[in-house]
């Protein structure tokens, strides 16, 4: 029926991801052909590859006074003790994860498997009951399989993240010296998209694999299949909650602490060498931004596309085995890879960043032309791919969709909602706007008003990505239904690996200016760095907010699967189980940015105490004559995000198996859709507010405009209020925000897995009132 | 068919009102009694009353070196110029509202009077389309009339209780002095108690007159009756918005302004008379938390009577016109007024509170015996005004009742959850518990962790009270459909009067403090009023979540009601105008917070500038020499007000007609639930922040534990710390926060009134796409 046939998209699809991983290779190369001189590797056994580059690009030793030889020396010690540091704290936390990941499988197998008592005999299929399918058994038991493979690649992805930006921080740093801020910015910029492409490839890829062994099992049973392949959705969200909250514990209990007793007490810079907690930051910045942002993006893209192929699977797509049409979520995604390579290249190679006002600009352009050049590509897969009609099944009924060209209007607008929430972060988060001006002149009058006036940005920041959200969710609710508005959520997340270059590209210049200012750089390396990092922070906004925005339209495709799947045809409000679920679900974000602000607040008390101790009892600190405890403080961050991110990821994971088991199935459809339009509007406002304090903080400090140069200089008391704000921001933004999507995505993505076994036996508690 | 026949209740109803008028007459006479010596009034032919009673009690004169009669005089002084403040901008503020209800009351009129084009023939009924009922022209005029004296004892209500107060507050002053803890919390408590029996009779003597008074052209056609006395809790709640909105902004300029110069700047105490901001602060508190907060419960409680007596008059109750069980709203509230004059008797004249100890336990103890005596009495009105089975409308179907307590349940569960929820506010506001402390003792850390832990306490203080509302609505929706929220609701409401006189009670106390520190009492007497403030504080905190959650359970009774006015039978969240619908609601708080946190802490910047200003301008004025300009302060916070209030009203009062007349009563519908479920949590951790912020100075302050006094005395580091999070959550606290409950209550009794025009001519835009 359509243009592309089996075969083509059985071979496009991996053949994108591929030339994908080929790319992310490539980036790496050029990234790992930048020298770094390890005098440490000798006592570790590492960073051979770094010590045979030593002699090239040596122009400016002795230069400024500063013996760079030993400058060098420093930045590949310390690259490798952030490294180790990283690489020790997600071995660690991921043990714990095993073990998780183990007894959840278990439950996952159990449960589904008594929907039918474990029979193992063929049943009447769900939507088509004069049909044989496969046994609720053997779903069970390829779910519990496609849940571990999605928490291993979300493990995998956060980990290789890490790895990539642990590579690229000391690079960075020392091209930031040698070839000024436009050759700092390609190195962070590489090593962003090394990571973005790795990722977005190896999960489609990974995707792709286990939709063909599976299929060797199921046949034509696609319903059978695609709800199995749900569990690797729900694999990889998990894995992404826990990375999410551990990392965002881990990391700012070690920011907050570092910059209480440092900037506020000691008056000594950020990431000075003297302060015991700046390792465990540096470390902090790539386990929590780095590696948990890597496992959340991922999850939203398992997520989006398993929705999309679920609700496909009980079209008549699946039921006329139309391959290529069924794996049109996929093409899609495929498309985004290649369209998102040719993005990068300009960036990268078509013209060169030439000074600091170029990097923000270089940087909307990407996302702008990513979005261009996808709308062309989607136009192109949703005419090769699509059959010149078909139905899609809409609760209950069908939908009969005529033309190509309208999944092309859902996933597009999916796209270019992404592009309006990108652009109204950028705004509300940039201090070239006069949002956080606003916020930075509020600084006059104290801490009070700085605080004031952020949390205000941050709620006005909600309005408009809202109105897009809706529009787009509208559009394609209309269009195509619950597979419209899957097919926008991917759509939104199909330039996820331009989306994750930029993002990645955020931390890797916060990691090399704290290397730069640790090894003893001069001021002007730290400026430059500093401008990479202020268009980071702005960009990491930008991605939290696509985070999020694609994060609410995958949780309402994972709902409707979930509505539909458990068998009931309308939610309504005005029933009391509904009403009831929706009120308490509208209440989770706030018990779970409770528990997170609470276990950062605690934590960082701890650091704020031994690095307090440190000061006080270790002679001649303070005047750098003697070395901190590093690995003290080190230790503090990991026990508490282990210890404290147990109970919000309980509260996620429970709340979903415990309203199901307990009150039924509508009182879970009232859950979602309350924490969902809830927890949205939390994650974007904390998001913002802390974006806009960091970087009215920034702005203040950086004094580049006569109205910052009156706020200014550092040790101001506009400035002393402005770092009372960015310490606030600090949960707000990269613990409790960011964890709220996943919150969000992940009930929805276990009420689907589940649905199920709520469907026999839930409701336990409700039935009897 | 039941034992109160309509002359009983025609009878019982306004003698309970009148017994309630009567109350607080008795109780404004006993605080009457207390002398002020007022040489001012001389001056302003005001006070007459005051002065005659020069010659009692004082035996304490010239005592600590302080001339007495000296000290009285400003009392009295300060007392008029705070009474004279108040008054001004509360006539002015009216004067705006004024042109307001007039046009808006012409709106209501044109849009509800075209739903048949303004035909003055009877037309079918809408529930029971075989009898004929009147025109919808003569419904659009009773809805006006009904609009505007709603509004008008809205307006009656919020003055009268700023005339109380600001009559009270020098007296508590003086008797803190003379007579100690005990006797100013008895004047204090007895001048809250006379506002919370005038405002609760009036609103009910006023709505029974008005019932019928309609009656007498409605006759049998109860629903057309009881829809047009809908307007009147619209009126109400429009004039709350305003009142709120405006008066918090008045109030959190002038006490942000005051404190960020005063206590943080100059460094001199809180309500010096040298501060220019200080009369404008103390005004504030009887604009925003008496005059607003007696507006604002006045609005729940003729909503909540409103939306019972709506769905009643669809029921068989209104079908076999059985007045009494029709009337069984308004008899709940009538007991309700007997049960609380009895539960008041207990505190004022039972035993005397004898020292700052026995403050907090009283007050509490106020809102446990009222909730017992209430109990009982629901239970009588129940058994003895019910009849013994009717059939109620459950939409679209009709839900058979057989016994009299299945609505004492659902009143009862109303009441309880209010207990529940007022005790966990208390827990998390209250210095005596952990919450607080541990926020206290985070100061230790500076300002940042402070405001985490404080925005956590706030966070955390949503979970119990909303599995409390969510627990009342379960039993009550699914005994008794919509109108068992309704009577859910008024039962949280039915110990209004209590909760009014404690709530009133904290301003009180506050404006007492202000007044012994501007008329330079001795320290005692201030410790003294700080005690009770303390105490206030947590019983506003209490007050704000009685307000909260009852409005939850309001809203949800309209919501109810408007969806079966609107003809719509099932409120689908997978569809896209109800999602849609339900994801911009739950905006709608955010979008509202930001402007008022906005247009506060503007205000703020404009009054700090001013104070400055006076204290760099006015010679001699920081040494208590010279006199400041208290009047350009007064201005400053009148005009912001003023300004400010219009934008986030016309946000409440446009979004439901916006949505019901482009996008339909369904997206309407969503509308209403996301602002209702997302507005709820909100508005709770915005008060209880501010709540436990402001306690934890307190704590700090009073050093009443040996862990307080390390952190303190005032002026520690810690202490400044715990000024700013005081001074970010006053905006929180009581400006933002308890205006989201109106901004909830509001748009459904709005979407409610305009149903019928919204189902005829509703939904232009959607209904083309």
């Amino acid at each position: 029926m359509a243009f592309i046939g089996t075969v083509a998209a059985e071979v496009l699809i991996p053949l994108a991801a591929v030339i994908g991983i080929m790319f992310a290779v490539l980036q790496w190369y050029v990234v790992a052909r930048v020298p770094v001189h390890s005098h440490a590797g000798e006592d570790g056994g590492k960073g051979g590859r770094e010590r045979e580059r030593e002699s090239e690009g040596e122009e400016e030793e002795e230069e400024d006074g500063v013996d760079y030889r030993h400058v060098e020396a420093r930045c590949a010690e310390i690259q490798e003790a952030i490294s180790i540091g990283a690489r020790s704290f997600l071995v660690t936390e991921y043990k714990y994860l095993a073990v998780f990941m183990v007894g959840f499988a278990a439950v996952i197998f159990v449960s589904l498997g008594s929907v039918r008592r474990f029979s193992t005999r063929p049943e009447p299929c769900v939507y088509d009951p004069a049909r044989l399918c496969q046994p609720a058994v053997a779903n069970a038991a390829f779910t519990t399989a496609a849940f571990l493979l999605g928490a291993l690649t979300s493990v995998l992805s956060g980990y290789l993240g890490m790895r990539v930006a642990t590579f690229a921080n000391a690079r960075t740093a020392l091209e930031a010296r040698r070839g000024g801020v436009g050759r700092a910015f390609t190195v962070a910029f590489r090593s962003g998209a090394a990571m973005g492409f790795l990722l977005a490839s190896s999960a489609l890829l990974v995707l792709f694999a286990a939709i063909n062994l599976f299929w060797l099992y199921y046949g034509d049973d696609w319903a059978g299949l695609y709800e199995s392949i749900t569990g690797y959705g729900l694999g990889g969200s998990s894995m992404a909650l826990f990375g999410r909250v551990g990392g965002g514990i881990y990391t700012k209990a070690a920011d907050v602490g570092a910059d209480l007793v440092g900037k506020v007490e000691r008056n000594i810079p950020e990431d000075d060498p003297r302060n015991p907690a700046v390792i465990a930051d540096n470390v902090g910045d790539n386990v929590g931004d780095i590696a948990g942002m890597g496992s959340d993006l991922f999850g939203s893209y398992a997520e989006s596309s398993c929705a999309a192929l679920f609700v496909a699977s009980i079209s008549s797509l699946g039921a006329e085995h139309d391959f290529a049409a069924m794996m049109y979520p996929l093409l899609v995604s495929a498309a985004g890879i290649v369209a998102c390579a040719a993005t990068t290249l300009v960036a990268t190679d078509a013209g060169e960043v030439k000074g600091v006002d170029e990097v923000a600009p270089t940087l909307k352009r990407q996302i702008l032309a990513s979005t261009v050049l996808m709308t062309g590509a989607i136009t192109a897969v949703s005419f090769l791919a699509l059959p010149r009609s078909f139905t899609l099944f809409d609760f209950g009924d069908y939908k009969l969709v005529k033309n190509w060209y309208t999944l092309f209007i859902c996933v597009s607008a999916g796209l270019w909602a992404g592009l309006v929430i990108g652009y109204v972060t950028e705004y509300f988060t940039s201090n070239a706007y006069r949002p956080v001006q606003a916020v930075a002149n509020s600084c006059r009058t104290g801490a009070a008003t700085n605080v004031i006036f952020g949390l205000a940005v941050g709620y006005k920041s909600v309005i408009v990505p809202i109105l897009a959200i809706a529009a787009a969710i509208y559009a394609s609710f209309r269009l195509a239904a619950m597979y419209g508005i899957a097919m926008a959520a991917l759509g939104m997340l199909s330039t996820i690996a331009t989306g994750l270059t930029i993002d990645a590209y955020g931390p890797i210049s916060d990691n090399a200016g704290g290397i730069a200012e640790m090894a003893g750089m001069p001021r002007r390396v730290r400026e430059r760095t500093d401008a990479l990092d202020a268009a980071g922070n702005t960009t990491a906004a930008i991605g939290k907010g696509f985070a999020i925005g694609s994060a609410a339209l995958v949780s309402l495709a994972l709902f409707g699967a979930y509505v539909s799947r458990s068998g009931i045809r309308t939610v309504n409000v005005v029933s009391p189980r509904v009403f009831v679920g929706l009120l308490v679900g509208a209440m989770l974000p706030y018990w779970f940015s409770a528990m997170t602000m609470r276990s950062v607040g605690s934590a960082a008390l701890k650091m704020v105490e031994e690095v307090r101790r440190q000061f006080n009892d270790i002679p001649g600190l303070a005047d750098g004559l003697a070395a901190p405890d590093y690995a003290t403080c080190v230790k503090i961050s990991t026990d508490a995000s282990l210890r404290e991110m147990v109970a919000p990821g309980a509260l996620v994971m429970l709340s979903p198996l415990v309203a199901g088991t307990l009150f039924g199935v509508e009182a879970l459809a009232g859950l979602l859709a309350g924490a969902l339009v809830s927890g949205v509007q939390v994650a974007i406002s904390a998001s913002n507010s802390g974006g806009a304090w960091d970087n009215a903080k920034k702005y203040i400090e950086a004094g580049a405009t006569e109205d910052a140069r009156t706020l200014g200089p550092k040790g101001s008391d506009a400035h002393k209020a402005a770092v009372i704000g960015d310490t606030i921001g600090d949960p707000l933004k990269d613990t409790s925000g960011p964890s709220l999507n996943i919150l969000i995505k992940l009930m929805a993505v276990e009420a689907l897995v589940f649905a199920p076994f709520f469907a026999a036996h839930g409701g336990i508690v409700f039935n009897h009132l």
